[in-house]
């Protein structure tokens, strides 16, 4: 990881790279008040009405006449999408919009490192800013509930701690260029199926401790400037303009001061919208119907239907100027920031952090016998065998999908690193070119493909065995669920085939969801590795060669089978619901919370991930026993590297609460701290967990309440691995 | 005209209107400087060799991984075009690219008014800006040599004085926001027939001193920030790359620090493009070939083919460098620049300037027995017969067109104007809907259409003929030439069976050329009204109900029949050419300096334009009679109002040669100044010339030679209306 350092320190772009605005947007934001309030006495009710929707596809209107720019979208979160025409969904096909791919968000989550969320908001803001986007739709933060949630692989895992870390430092680095970050989808747009109308019923202590902690923490601590709702509904009201997310706890409770934008064609109410706190309506299909002459977005919720009530007195213009008002800001913290950066595109250093969140979200799972790491002096045959091998991780998927500038496939990078070696492939299934059907290979084809792939394993001294999910439709993708938990395309059966005539056999799973592994016992390593961007190939190579010494971890648990998982403990009314509404059964047990609490041994375990090194943990204590509300709850320890090679561990804290008066999981992850020990050292660290963290919602009073008792700490280096239990109390 | 004035002033956009960067601009230049090498040093000689040429139809890359945006460019000059596609020639179908459509350039250049030229390039830089546009392609100053060229319109008259004063402050207004003006077409693309390849040979004398001055102008005075090469030839090589042009004149002698940019196309060969001056190529021909993975650009003469020839070492990197210093100079002015405003768009103020632009230009030619102005008071049947009247001329004309926001007809304005009186309107004529096709009615049509027309005409108190020509193909529209002297589609037949049954009729003629006016005695009144732009039918309006006086002035003559202009004198060689050559036979005697000299009398003499009240000039004189080189020529004098209403007169100064060792015009037009003057009131003017504007351009020498000796001055208020010659001597 040096290399990238090295050259981010290098960087020859003293002159045109971003400044960091950080500390002057402070001194700005009373400007800014200022201005808001002169421009908007300039503006005539039409002017400020057509602010409130789009003007094309991924635009809305400034006010021409008196030079307020307009304000540019784009798909994010991964990288900036490339051009698409005025008012339909075919690309533009223009040919200054290749960009840089970063690693999908679940891969930045399993970093555990917030250090390189900053990294990554910056770069992609970087990006965004040259293309001239304002807005950047990014990042998403829905819980991962369930597997089979096509989406999950946008989002930040199963935990809201986790979460809240990692999604702050991506907020400011994409706003520190001037460019906003729109935090999404709030909330409770956690599958795919019948995303558009499904209604979700769910109690208010999950909603606020597992569902909107993210969204919080975007707000309250990563101050974002603009938030997209949801598709769905939530106690049945869509979300896009639901009175009790948008505007008692958004705006009222967090004093979010942003801008509240639909996802594309998530409004469906003019009232609703105009009194349940939407500030931008996006997307309501008008695919086609804009001409020269003809604006179909006059038809839109926010626009002409809201002109009428305020022309006819029935609406009040302050609400019209509330929303406007939220605009402007925006606007003047982007697109009339005169101090935004010109941004960069395809730089070294942008693929230098795509490629270090890449190699540091790797979580290696399994390694019998030290199968990884693979020295590339070695004069091995390495049967590289899967479709993932070679397929392109950055098209498809839906919105996030992305015109990669390169991007380096697995065998790419593998073929690159292991140079003594005889590399040879075989694509051993097909899933079909296609992202969006889903082209099944005749049965025949099947076979000889498969065959193929046997019969180079068989000549292998190794076998790496490329394959998972990929951004077709019904995999890893928007507008659908997976409609399975198993490896799709025959992926089992070639797999153990495979291991019929070469048992010396790691896997790379590619995949933003977790899978079901028949085949695990018998492989000899596995990784996680995720959808990683244009860096994909040396990525891998870099974990797979010992490079780079794999530090990432599982940001959501892989149950054993499907109904190991609490979304599917409680029948189809919990999940996917009856098409019309669904209920959160689980309550709060979501993810390891249920399979710790309900003892139902995962196959790897939130915050799991293996290292080259071993590492062990010392000295671990708090600083008291007895604590206050007012005070710090100060964990201390030691982290020894004990084996071979430097190394990052991630210590992680935990803390349960025994004896409640709410039902409580048995531990909820509350603080956590990457560290970068190298062989042979050791390091103390130091979390602090404040008091409030460890309260719950209580309902009877809707408001978080600290229990005053024991509590119990737990600190280790996964969920399922703790080395240390501390008892304290809370006076 | 006060009405205009008094909205400017209490324009509300003191916030965000463009700050006035000229003078914050001297300072930056030289920080500039220092730019431009630190970034060069960063640049790969790809990265350079790309930023010669087009990656778009109207685009050329920055260098993304450093952060240095684009260049987008618009065409020009009577506002700014709407957006086409990535690489073809169609409309994007944008719904916020409808602009203020400004008055043709000849009109402009009819105002005599150099404050009126400042204040079009600040709003049409404005709109450009608030565009995201860079370069502006325009203004265009070649001279008017016959009036066939179908570009004419767009450009600022036959007169070089008149049109270098005119030119420098549209160029200062638009570059003040950040937008560079790209003057064009540089050189002798003085007709549109054969333009992509006719090869123009003319005398050094008649280059010097008609073709080139106003281009001069541009770069010395106006400090123009790109010039556009024309598609001809100049002795034998081909405009965008003529070494006696680009590195001659234009870069050596001139010392022009800007960026010469193709037409589009207008590049033809590699190594000439390198060495000859050439910066940026753009338009040559690769529509619909530009696909996601391929980039036709990469086609271009300054693209892999200058790379080759620089890798090979056939070519010094020194002349890459040039090149892209200038380019970067381009940038670091208008997409780097800081400082530049947001724009602004179809606000009050640009349409006012566009209607006072429009205004001030009509050019009242006759007026028998005060016809014009018509009150509005009166209960009058007014015929309002001719296509012209009713017609978009806005679209249509090539890259001029534009999609105007609104846009005034003349009827719309007649009508809005005269409300007491009935207003009957015919169409008289039709030259069918198409800019380019040009559709014939049918026989049986037209008779009808002028039928309906004389019916109408009878009926009426008051016949305003709206003829003349369009923008149609063949007419004054890029890419051909007229095809005849004659107003089209009949409109002389149509005339004169108008005037059979109604003689109080008045000519408003809407065009950007002379045309022939077989019924001129017969009309009682004429207006030349060019093309207008956005509020073309308030503009005729003012001026025909005499809300405004009109005050401008002939830029170009009109002669009487073709073969009293200059350019037709001396057969088809000298004009269109033999389709490979043509040659300048007419050298210096262009325009009014031909009727002149060679007393041939023209319709209607370059200067002349009528007023609804009349002036006296008196005590006329020189400071002195006699001067040195070192010396101004201060021409004083007194201008009376001794009218009834007040109005504007524009003072004309023109000096004679009477002997001289070289051909000379008469008079040459040297000195201009639009005084307004109040009913009974007078104003003192001085104005004054520099002893070298005397100076002719003496081929032996190949410099400019100022002759000893007498002098004629000829003031007065046309180049056919003189009320003082004063005789000087330059010792």
């Amino acid at each position: 990881m040096c290399r990238n350092k090295k050259n981010t320190f290098f960087s020859i772009v003293i002159i045109f790279c971003s400044i960091t605005m950080l500390h002057a947007q402070k001194a700005s934001d009373e400007k800014i008040e200022i201005k808001i309030d002169s421009i908007l006495a300039l503006l005539t009710t039409e002017e400020k009405v057509a602010m409130c929707h789009a003007q094309s596809k991924f635009s809305t209107p400034g006010v021409e006449r008196i030079g307020i720019p307009e304000l540019w979208m784009s798909d994010g979160p991964h990288g900036v999408r490339s051009e698409l025409n005025w008012d339909n969904w075919e690309y533009a096909n223009w040919t200054n919009d290749s960009i840089t791919a970063f690693p999908a968000l679940t891969c930045l989550a399993a970093t555990f490192n917030p250090e390189l969320s900053k990294d990554y908001g910056v770069n992609v803001g970087e990006e965004a800013r040259y293309r001239k986007k304002d807005v950047l739709l990014g990042p998403g933060v829905n819980m991962y509930r369930t597997p089979l949630n096509g989406r999950n692989f946008e989002y930040m895992g199963e935990d809201p701690y986790l979460a809240s870390i990692m999604v702050v430092p991506y907020i400011q680095g994409v706003q520190q260029n001037g460019v906003a970050a729109c935090v999404k989808h709030y909330a409770l747009n956690n599958q795919e199926l019948w995303r558009d109308h499904i209604n979700v019923e769910v109690s208010d202590r999950a909603l606020h401790e597992i569902y909107l902690p993210a969204f919080k923490a975007a707000v309250e601590k990563g101050n974002v400037w603009s938030i997209m709702g949801a598709y769905n509904q939530f106690r049945g009201q869509y979300c896009c303009h639901n009175q009790l997310l948008l505007n008692k706890i958004l705006k009222d409770d967090w004093q979010f001061d942003g801008v509240v934008i639909t996802d594309w064609g998530g409004a469906h109410d003019t009232k609703e919208a105009i009194f349940n706190g939407l500030d931008i309506e996006m997307g309501t299909g008008t695919d086609g119907l804009t001409t020269s002459t003809k604006n179909a977005y006059d038809s839109y919720y926010l626009a002409n239907p809201f002109l009428k009530l305020l022309k006819n007195k029935e609406v009040s213009e302050d609400y019209l100027d509330d929303k406007v008002k939220r605009i402007l800001r925006l606007m003047l913290r982007t697109s009339m920031n005169p101090n935004k950066s010109f941004g960069r595109i395809n730089n070294i250093e942008h693929l230098n952090v795509a490629r270090e969140v890449a190699t540091e979200g790797i979580v290696l799972l399994k390694n019998e016998n030290n199968f990884f790491p693979i020295s590339p002096t070695k004069k091995l045959t390495i049967a590289v065998i899967g479709e993932n091998a070679t397929k392109s991780m950055t098209l498809g998927g839906g919105s996030s999908e992305l015109k990669a500038k390169s991007e380096i496939s697995p065998l790419q990078g593998i073929k690159a690193r292991f140079k003594n070696a005889t590399i040879i492939h075989a694509l051993g299934y097909a899933s079909g070119p296609s992202a969006y059907g889903r082209v099944i290979p005749s049965e025949l084809d099947a076979k000889k493909l498969q065959q193929e792939a046997i019969e180079a394993a068989s000549e292998a001294d190794v076998v790496l065995f490329v394959g998972g999910l990929n951004k077709n439709h019904f995999q890893d993708c928007e507008g659908a669920d997976r409609q399975s938990y198993e490896l799709p395309f025959n992926q089992n059966e070639l797999l153990n085939n495979l291991l019929k005539v070469n048992n010396n056999l790691g896997v790379i799973l590619i995949s933003g969801n977790a899978v079901e592994m028949p085949w695990l016992p018998k492989v000899k390593g596995l990784m996680q590795a995720w959808y990683l961007g244009s860096e994909a190939g040396h990525a891998i190579a870099d974990v797979v060669s010992g490079d780079a010494n794999p530090s990432g971890k599982l940001p959501f648990s892989f149950p054993k089978k499907l109904e190991d998982n609490a979304a599917h403990a409680f029948g189809e009314l919990s999940y996917p619901g009856d098409s019309i509404n669904q209920y959160y059964k689980e309550d709060i047990l979501v993810g390891y919370r249920w399979h710790d609490t309900k003892k139902i041994e995962p196959q790897f375990a939130f915050g799991e991930g293996l290292s080259y090194t071993s590492f062990k943990m010392s000295n671990i204590n708090t600083d008291k026993k007895t604590y206050a509300k007012t005070d710090e709850i100060i964990v201390s320890g030691n982290v020894s590297n004990i084996g071979n090679v430097d190394g990052k561990e991630v210590v992680q804290v935990y803390v349960g609460k025994p004896k409640s008066k709410v039902k409580r999981a048995l531990k909820e992850l509350k603080g956590f701290q990457k560290i970068n020990v190298e062989k042979g050292a050791s390091k103390d660290f130091t979390i602090t967990i404040n008091p409030s963290d460890l309260a719950f919602y209580d309902e009877t009073i809707s408001d978080w309440s600290l229990e005053k008792g024991d509590y119990i700490i737990y600190v280790g280096n996964a969920s399922n691995s703790v080395s240390s239990t501390i008892k304290i109390r809370m006076n």
